[in-house]
């Protein structure tokens, strides 16, 4: 159905480092996937996916190099079809706002999806409902669990050597907090625990929007091991089924009703701007999207602190960092192998900007569309307005702009550290 | 068609000082209503409302004391009617928000109707977009004109004895930018000029709305004096129609379109609650409202330390105070004499909220709803949670309660310096 542009491998030889970093990374993506299973297990089983239903695409490892049905993606139009139809009572349909004056400042029309206004604050919300509402009965009964950042066990075999290289494998698993409260609400709206595992020093703005959802906080200490032998304890425990924030095709699926809508609500759309992290909204929104209009442009925008999705595109393969650097905390996470697919062949291009324009742009959500969003939130209209953006002579016609403002959860401290800048 | 209940005219005989003041505050209110006149036309006039049309009703003067025909109001269902066809095509029908958080944490079913997503940032474009697509084209062709706090010339008079016991009598005047920056993007769709008189130690970013909507900013000195001599000129060099804030009908009618659109978005709404600060907004609120549903309750929500609403109110007749003190910089004008008999008639109780708890209602709007309202946008939340009105057994059956958030141009520092307090 989508044009396919598919990019060769290429590893560039001149330097051994880079070499095993990446590596190292793949055995780290490979081992990932399998290694939620034994949590949420209790042991190794076959390496297929057990926590997806069986509409959704098997990703298929052999030893290291990983190789994707190119045809079939995690999620399909119909599974955002039929994720909709699940969803659509218990989220909010949030509206389009348009702005003249942005209108003028960018000199395109600018359509902002606006995806703060979801329950829960953030996009988040419509794929953790998804997931939850796809579980059975028995499944449900026992409840979700999630934690902030979620390093498997099995890593730790790389941390030693990981860390000789630079690379920091907690980097590796960001799970956001959005993600969690919208977990914890979802699941209350089903009437089943929520459990999420917070280490004793995490924002109190995060542990707020946890507790306000009704979501049953697991403190652990602050160290990734006692997080995670809290979070394999819950799992034991409880035989809750553990949700991954973008790797899973329920997820994708559920971000991917954005499109939907979006594209009812301002049918003249003809580019959509995503926020990218681990890849989850924007694999749904360009399936979604290209499904109904082959010819839209699907952009992601990016932070240059945290680029690993604009070098995975460049080199195509996922590229992980070993650090990243951005007030757009919300954009840290690295592409998944469900979510890599999509991006590679939908994804039209990557812009990325720096810190200072997330923050000029986020000053103008405030001030003229009085809209509170987070710097992941704002990165959207950054991108347009960014010079890379805007001189980019392949972008020239791009004059209907659909834009993501992905979530508001923002700590209001944080909010005024970053306009005084 | 509404009930009336006429308050009689109290005194309190204790302070002549009170006495003087209010002696002088109803001087004001006389001579206020005319002097605009004198500064429109060049020359006094007779005492009849020449800048109203004939459908709006003719305000009576006799000597010192102020006389209203009771059955009559500055506007009705009719022209609030009249200026939803006029204007719907130039405004946003702002989305009324719900959250189940506000809901839980006020015990009632919220209704936020958003008008800071209005255009120019305010419900006050409503009001002047009505008001100047009513002007003839010949009217029109010469422009409008508003200055940002206006004195007339008149008053001066009055100004050392009102020093001498302590009555600033600048604060009797007072137009938000928000008018001003309303009424400039009013005047631009249009295609007319707007003169808007702008002392130079004015705040930036009111200058950078007004000069976004395409507003002409008129420079002048920082003095009352050097504003209305600017004001003088510019009326006669200009012919400009020079259009009151809230003291006018055509602009309580513009207002009076909220509750048109609120009712119909959310029919089942028992209560509005409304910021009041010259009453152009809760008049045409509650007399569209009470029209088509008599047994809506209107409140009105006012900061302490500007009450003058709530004084009047209680001594039923227009209260003016020497100064005010409140971080809600949007509600410190007085009653109008349009807005008074609406206030005194239609709106039920006026609930006082003091400076913290207008914060804390802000902080909330933009923590839970992502919306950035202006303290005088949040002050409607801040009613309902505070104890007065929870506590208050003829309100315990408000159960679908629609809060108008008025507006949401925020200076982002002052912001902070609010919620760091």
């Amino acid at each position: 159905m989508f044009g396919h542009r598919p990019n060769r491998r290429r590893i560039d030889p001149s330097s051994y480092i880079v070499r095993l970093s990446n590596l190292i990374g793949v055995l780290v993506s490979t081992f990932r996937h399998l290694d939620s299973h034994q949590l949420e297990k209790g042991k190794r089983r076959r390496r297929r996916s057990k926590n997806l239903s069986r509409s959704y695409t098997f990703v298929r490892i052999r030893g290291l190099k990983m190789e994707v049905n190119k045809e079939k993606y995690a999620a399909d139009l119909s599974s955002i079809e039929a994720a909709r139809a699940r969803i659509s009572s218990f989220i909010h349909k949030t509206p389009v706002m348009t702005s003249e004056s942005l209108d003028a400042i960018s000199g395109r029309k600018l359509f902002f999806k606006c995806e703060c206004f979801q329950k829960g604050g953030a996009f988040k919300f419509r794929g953790a409902c998804n997931a939850i509402f796809s579980l059975d009965d028995q499944q449900a009964a026992k409840g979700v669990v999630t934690h902030s950042r979620f390093l498997p066990f099995i890593l730790h075999m790389f941390s030693f050597p990981c860390y000789l290289i630079g690379l920091d494998l907690t980097t590796f698993f960001k799970i956001s907090g959005n993600h969690a409260a919208a977990l914890a609400l979802a699941a209350k709206l089903r009437g089943i625990p929520a459990y999420v595992v917070i280490p004793k020093n995490a924002p109190q703005c995060k542990v707020r929007n946890v507790v306000r959802y009704g979501g049953q906080v697991i403190w652990s200490e602050s160290t990734m091991q006692s997080r995670e032998e809290t979070a394999t304890k819950v799992l034991q425990e409880t035989g809750a089924a553990l949700i991954h924030p973008f790797n899973d095709g329920r997820i994708i699926s559920g971000q991917g009703t954005i499109s939907l809508e979006l594209l009812e609500q301002s049918p003249q759309i003809d580019t959509i701007i995503v926020p990218i992290s681990g890849g989850g909204l924007i694999s749904g929104v360009a399936l979604a999207a290209k499904s109904i209009n082959p010819a839209i442009r699907i952009l992601a925008a990016e932070p240059k602190g945290a680029n690993d999705a604009a070098q995975s595109k460049a080199v195509g393969r996922i590229v992980t960092l070993t650090e990243t650097n951005t007030v757009a905390d919300g954009l840290r996470a690295f592409l998944g192998e469900l979510t890599w697919p999509v991006v590679r062949d939908l994804v039209d291009d990557i812009i990325t900007v720096d810190d200072t324009e997330i923050i000029d742009a986020m000053r103008l959500c405030y001030e003229i569309l009085k809209v509170a969003v987070e710097p992941s939130g704002a990165i959207g209209l950054a991108a347009v307005l960014s010079d890379s953006f805007r001189n980019n002579p392949a972008w020239k016609d791009c004059n209907q702009i659909g834009i993501i403002l992905s979530g508001g959860n923002v700590d209001l401290q944080v909010l005024w550290n970053s306009f005084r800048k």
